[in-house]
């Protein structure tokens, strides 16, 4: 049976650089004690309270059909916490829930791009960002944001993108892979090409509550934008509801009310205990955001402690979420050749930064998601190994 | 902006038939007491035990990340029941996990359609059909069932429609809104359409612990119909979870493969609490399923009695799922025009036929989805309320 060009190219054929990871995982299985840097997961698990509350909601028979735009109480909570944070006004009608993060990024595509239409994304990205435009029948082109620029992405190298004809830009700050939070120059240049070459901006924010240095700008609130982004944001990385699957797009009322059509035939919107509980979660406010984000801040400052005690590795900027990149070139290897070397040497693994795009070669990617002493340890020896590397 | 035309249109245009619908829910708002017969959904809320296990779960942890294609425990149990039914061999590589049905309905057609590409469905359908087509920017075609043939489809119209061009066909029995159960001569013709045109079956089956009369038949048990049919499951209807968004895909190992590839794109998994709750849920056995639908089979033969006892409104074989479709044209007027009647009159509100397209005008859709009691007496005064538009 043919199986549809769509599905069927979805990973737009070629390695996808996760050799590292499922090698590890492979070890892992056969019974290896291997110390894993690669994921983008709390090593916490959703808060007790907002568990209880979600049984509670449950238990008093929150179980039937919820509204597919999502329950008014967390689209109120979504609105008046965006508008809070950009002073952009926002009400429930500019918020659609989602079932999580991913979920939204792909409707949005969907809301932006037709089949055949060409959406732009910045490179280094995250795993599935062009797989989620293929799957809305759209043609992925990506953008260099280069090492030598702090990977802030450049006005002028989306604008020659664009010019090649695009409908959409996806942007993620601040980053993963990267860890980079973009600053006011990058966003508004970003702006100025959104509105040169009438691109849709897909914003996603899912790591707005974790911001170690700077401040994380939503482009949404520049001038002219809010009626051309999208703003995709998460319960996943700010309050350790990855598994939930809960996530919100905000954006202009005519494309959410046209998002609320395409839920009734992709979702049908989301479970209502779990929706109460993150009405719950985000009602607690920044300070248990605050909290959750609390290891990946202490990390990195130690982290930087190690960093600065060697000069093989160089750390990217790391300003923002739960990852440090870090730039392994004087080891003379590539991000994948390094990251097979770390993990058959010393069963540590991190992410290539050929993972991520082109962009991020000759880096790994270490998500500072396991205590803090296994941590350091490992980065520890990965720095050394790095230096063995160079010396030879 | 410009928004997609996918999203724009992706209602079709023209009345969705769901006026009445809105009309009623208009009243209540008002504080009119209406009754109403018209939404899909138990009248009980889901089972503590489920609940208490789902708890259970996320209180264990089980708050990160599900494996995309679902957990294998799930799939498994998912897999069992789906052989112990039709006795084709089938193993955790042949199901993926979605959020729940329509989800499911939304994956299969991006895995059988490429945009352009035209995807057949019967009609009367469930309101989704059209725009879930229309969600992977194919191009929706409908076939009648006559209400002649009491609304089972014929392998001419299907074969008809496919002539002209077609990549799938989707089918739901038993049937929303009909109550139908396909039998074996329409599944024998079904199945022999989709060898004769090269057509994926989607088989919709989300009633199929909801059975009357006869006997449910999966079409995927059809000689050479495994390799080309998508079906689809969901814990709403069997344990009344329709909240919990938690359904399935039973198909061809690479196509399951493909899914979760497109799965990783657009949803990120089911939430790992729900896929034990529902694995619990499904583990209980056939009782737990049969007690969830009694309140429906009891309802249905209360209401043949009181439609025996007239002879204005006639009831389509009711012989699966939670509707009786009644045939009102005896009364001169459209569905549209007797569902506005009895709303506006009796404070009773059903969908008309013409909700779920053409070949259901003349008749109304009533949900037994109300107390006994208040059920028995709507369904009386419908009765009574068509005989004396019939005697005018």
């Amino acid at each position: 049976m043919k199986i549809s060009h769509r599905i069927a190219n979805i990973n737009g054929g070629g390695s996808d650089g996760w050799d590292v990871f499922l090698k590890a995982r492979g070890m892992i299985a056969e019974g290896i004690a291997v110390t894993e840097l690669t994921i983008g997961e709390h090593d916490i698990r959703t808060a007790s309270p907002i568990l209880q509350e979600m049984h509670r909601s449950a238990m008093a028979g929150h179980t039937g059909y919820a509204m597919v735009p999502g329950i008014d109480d967390l689209r109120d909570t979504v609105a008046a916490r965006v508008q809070a944070r950009t002073g952009v006004p926002t009400t429930r009608d500019n918020v659609i829930i989602t079932p999580g993060g991913q979920a939204a990024l792909f409707a949005a595509h969907s809301a932006a791009c037709d089949p055949g239409e060409t959406a732009l994304y910045i490179d280094p990205y995250y795993a599935t960002y062009p797989g989620t435009i293929r799957s809305v029948s759209a043609v992925p082109r990506s953008v260099p944001a280069h090492a030598e620029n702090a990977f802030q992405p450049r006005a002028k190298d989306i604008a020659a993108a664009a010019e090649k004809g695009a409908v959409s830009l996806l942007v993620n700050s601040p980053n993963n892979p990267t860890g980079v939070v973009y600053n006011r120059e990058t966003l508004d240049g970003i702006a100025q090409v959104c509105k040169a070459h009438d691109l849709w901006l897909i914003s996603d924010e899912v790591y707005d509550s974790q911001v170690w240095e700077g401040e994380h700008i939503s482009p949404r609130a520049l001038p002219g934008m809010a009626e051309r982004t999208l703003v995709v944001g998460s319960m996943s990385k700010s309050h350790a509801m990855t598994g939930s699957r809960c996530g919100w797009i905000v954006g202009p009322e005519e494309v959410i009310a046209h998002l609320v059509n395409l839920a009734t035939n992709t979702t049908y919107g989301v479970p209502g205990y779990i929706q109460d509980a993150a009405n719950f979660g985000l009602k607690q406010g920044a300070e248990v955001e605050a909290e959750v984000a609390e290891p990946f801040r202490r990390r990195r400052e130690k982290a930087i402690d190690v960093l600065a005690s060697q000069n093989t590795v160089t750390l990217v900027p790391a300003q923002g979420a739960m990852y440090l990149m870090l730039n392994i070139r004087a080891t003379g290897l590539s991000g994948d050749d390094f990251a097979n070397a770390l993990l058959d040497a010393h069963h540590i693994a991190v992410m290539p930064g050929e993972s991520f795009g082109q962009a991020a070669a000759g880096h790994v990617r270490v998500a500072m998601t396991i205590d803090d002493e296994r941590f350091i340890a490992a980065l520890k020896t990965l720095c050394a190994f790095a230096a063995e590397l160079a010396d030879k």
